[in-house]
């Protein structure tokens, strides 16, 4: 496992990045930009390059806790926004979330994390509404091949800045950027419940995962050829099975194709 | 306009359509279907189809009202579960979307509607979640194309049977299968706010949106031939404007192309 084949020419892709998001964000004409800032590594690193794209007088952050929430999220989230100098706004969704379920109070934490990952969706989206702005994603590539995302909840942006960076990747530019230590040396978690932590619930670390992903896909391996330099060849069939089951979350949900039911074309 | 052009074969359209919905919920080994089941054309439609693709007992139907939705929409949404033979169930949405915007009392009718759109998507989720089940869309091709709909909202589920029909074949496949005469010969309504219609709203009438996309996207034409054959030009430049405005709607959110930034690959 050789991590340093996926490293990235980090100013290039600060660059190129944003770029990317500058021209999303004006040509359209857009007055700004939108970020639910979580307080974790992906949000940090796309704030960080929004802010470097379209300047800190028009770029806006949300932290959106629930009352579970770790307060660590909510302080790490202030700190990127104070750091960047970006406008920066608690809105907690508790009573929402609690509004809804209390007619569910034995619903399990994978559906009250989900329910608040929409939450946090329709509320920036309300926010990006308001300030006629972009939607800035935080997703990276290597959630978004292991769907390890919520179906319309933290997925849903108008663009995705990282979405093509391994998690790996994002660690390399965050340091490049200046992101925080304390935000780079946290275990990564989704914060939907107490105790979460990505790689707890993956089954996987990150090293793992991007190495296993990165010779399947950039490499075009076959697993078992991927299988015979990772420790774990359970861990290969792990990462093909999440992404074999969860690319529904990758595409636009399918309509049925009629075009042979057309009466007269 | 001769929307006489645009009829479909009633029988093979329902045929293709409840074997893609067979093949979506049992191909993945679901347990069932979910929808939210507003009182109008397009979600009775839906219905239709998925009780008749898999069966009335594993089917269940949802309508998702706010306090000022019209009260006609609950009882023809139950109409048509009652006629279906399924499951039916009111979930008021009243309490969370008041718990929200006690922030912002002065929020326009626009950015509630959005919100309650992305509350329905998220409940329907849970739904879903609940019961094993596939979440049957609603949305048809002329709203699709026209974006006359809610980012992450009502366009976002599991499957989306009739996406690829236009309202009018959407009516037409109504009428063959027994939906109830009272929600054909109703206006169609998001139902967001009170006295809102599809066609007041859009400035057009859904026979030609319908004529103007049919002759933009299947017959190929060029935007003027198509005005000299409706009768207001400015409807073709309406259409037009908003599928180009709207078409981040029918797309994945956009991630920034890193692959020129890699450093050893």
């Amino acid at each position: 496992m050789d991590l340093a084949r996926l490293h990235i020419d980090v100013e290039a892709a600060t660059d190129t990045i944003a770029a990317f998001i500058a021209q999303a964000v004006d040509g359209p004409g857009l007055d700004g930009a939108v970020i639910a800032l979580s307080g974790g590594l992906d949000s940090a690193v796309s704030a960080f390059l929004t802010a470097r794209a379209i300047g800190a007088e028009r770029f806006r952050a949300y932290n959106m806790p629930y009352a579970t929430s770790n307060p660590d999220s909510q302080a790490h989230a202030r700190l990127v926004a104070e750091q960047l100098g970006i406008d920066f706004e608690v809105i907690e969704i508790t009573p929402q979330i609690d509004a809804y379920f209390e007619r569910y109070p034995d619903a399990s934490g994978l559906r009250r994390g989900n329910k608040m990952a929409r939450e946090r969706m329709s509320i920036i989206y309300d926010m990006a509404a308001i300030h006629h702005a972009m939607v800035i994603g935080t997703g990276n590539r290597t959630e978004a091949m292991l769907g390890y995302t919520t179906m319309w909840g933290d997925m849903a942006a108008g663009i995705v800045p990282i979405g093509n960076l391994y998690k790996t990747q994002v660690r390399q530019l965050a340091a490049h950027l200046g992101v925080p230590q304390a935000i780079i040396d946290k275990p990564p978690s989704a914060d939907l419940w107490q105790g979460q932590t990505d790689e707890g619930e993956l089954g996987l670390t990150y090293a793992q995962a991007d190495w296993i992903l990165y010779n399947l896909l950039d490499l075009q391996q076959d697993p078992d050829a991927v299988a015979s330099e990772v420790v774990d060849a359970d861990a290969v069939r792990k990462v093909i099975a999440r992404m074999e089951r969860n690319s529904f979350k990758r595409t636009m949900p399918p309509a049925c194709d009629i075009s042979a039911c057309w009466g007269a074309r």
